[in-house]
């Protein structure tokens, strides 16, 4: 399973500064809407200049104008976008028609989706890599909530997911067990008092790869770090392709 | 009713160079989702410099960070925000929270969601000062769309609205007499031949200010030169306060 940093702070200068401290122990550098919103496009290049062998994703959160949102920012340097699984699905397809063209790939963010798994097996079928299974700080307010319904929900979806939604250094292991990618990791990294400390043992909680399902890509795909998934991992069916092309810029 | 533009290019030069040509006649102008993204809030702080008197509507589309995003967005001069309808209450009471403090409004974009009536009707409860009855490209390509749809939904929801989807100088006269509060036009606009000449045959389509159920602010609210309805207009119940305040800074 892969650990993405999910950078939600405002402004580039804060973004870089704590990537600097963590991303030795992250696979994927999320740039969050606030970011993408308040500084453009130019975050994402920034980021990408420093970190080449990371992936990099863009949390676009498309609504509407799927392909020249795409276009933006796989042109800037993203390797991966999130489009809403709210959105329609031209929207969606737009965004997926994007990816194809630059070998990349679209992530379905499942946040405000009445009933997720059956939106999450219809995007998949759009061509969407996975999908986010994401909680907003409002279902995460509410009484009873904890990420053991997202995992639920991303097992019950039967498609390639990740988890996002107050994932700590607590639970990231079960989210790993319910056969995720990717757990996302925000506050409990930035947040943290020692966040660097606080990446390193969310990496040291998640099992080493070479004991899980995920294989490494093949010497063929070489300058694609990343290792892509079985197919017959715990609750997967797809190919996922762009974990293993993650970091092909 | 007001007539908004709607920026849908990438690009600042490209969206100064439009706004040039046609600001004169509109009311509102509109920076795009994909204009934001690219640019960043110092698009909204370039166009408010240069349209000092016209409301500023930043099409955030904000999804998850209600708050957060509003505050980016007032405090680089919008006067206006979108947030989706389709997202959290939460989300949508945070942007709420955050336009009171800067005496600025929140718009509801209604893209994707599936329920428009119910939901306007939710939303303005929040606190939203307007809903966007709006259509995605996917919505307008189906056989049978037209601008009625949206408009017979703005009406039924009974909630101030306004129409944003392919409207253009034929139908615009049918939005007003909807008792929409606005129409907004983006590629009749500046997928003219003429853009300016477009604009111009949009507003001279537009029933005149005083013949409409719009009044004129009272001169102790000077400085706002935006029309308050009287709140008797067709199909509104609610005082829509921004509209006033749109130009305030």
């Amino acid at each position: 399973m892969k650990l993405q940093l999910a950078m939600d702070m405002a402004t580039l200068d804060k973004a870089l500064g704590l990537a600097r401290l963590v991303a030795e122990y992250v696979d994927i550098i999320e740039l969050g809407s606030p970011l993408i919103k308040n500084e453009g496009m130019a975050a994402i290049s920034a980021i990408k200049a420093s970190y080449p062998d990371k992936t990099v994703c863009a949390d676009m959160k498309t609504a509407h104008a799927g392909e020249l949102e795409a276009e933006l920012a796989f042109g800037a340097g993203a390797d991966l976008v999130t489009v809403l699984g709210a959105a329609d699905d031209d929207t969606i397809m737009g965004a997926v028609v994007s990816a194809r063209r630059h070998g990349k790939g679209v992530v379905a963010d499942m946040i405000a989706v009445p009933d997720r798994v059956a939106r999450a097996r219809d995007v998949v079928r759009m061509g969407v890599e996975f999908c986010e299974i994401h909680a907003a700080f409002d279902e995460r307010s509410r009484r009873g909530y904890s990420v053991q319904a997202l995992i639920e929900a991303g097992r019950r979806s039967e498609v390639p997911f990740s988890v996002s939604g107050g994932v700590t250094v607590n639970d990231v292991r079960d989210v790993q067990t319910s056969g995720a990618l990717i757990a996302v990791v925000g506050a409990a990294i930035y947040g943290a008092a020692d966040p660097r400390a606080a990446a390193r043992g969310l990496r040291a909680a998640i099992e080493p790869p070479e004991s899980s399902w995920l294989v490494e890509v093949p010497a063929a795909r070489k300058g694609l770090p990343h290792g892509v998934p079985r197919g017959a991992g715990p609750g997967k069916a797809a190919d996922v392709r762009v974990l293993a092309r993650g970091a092909s810029r």
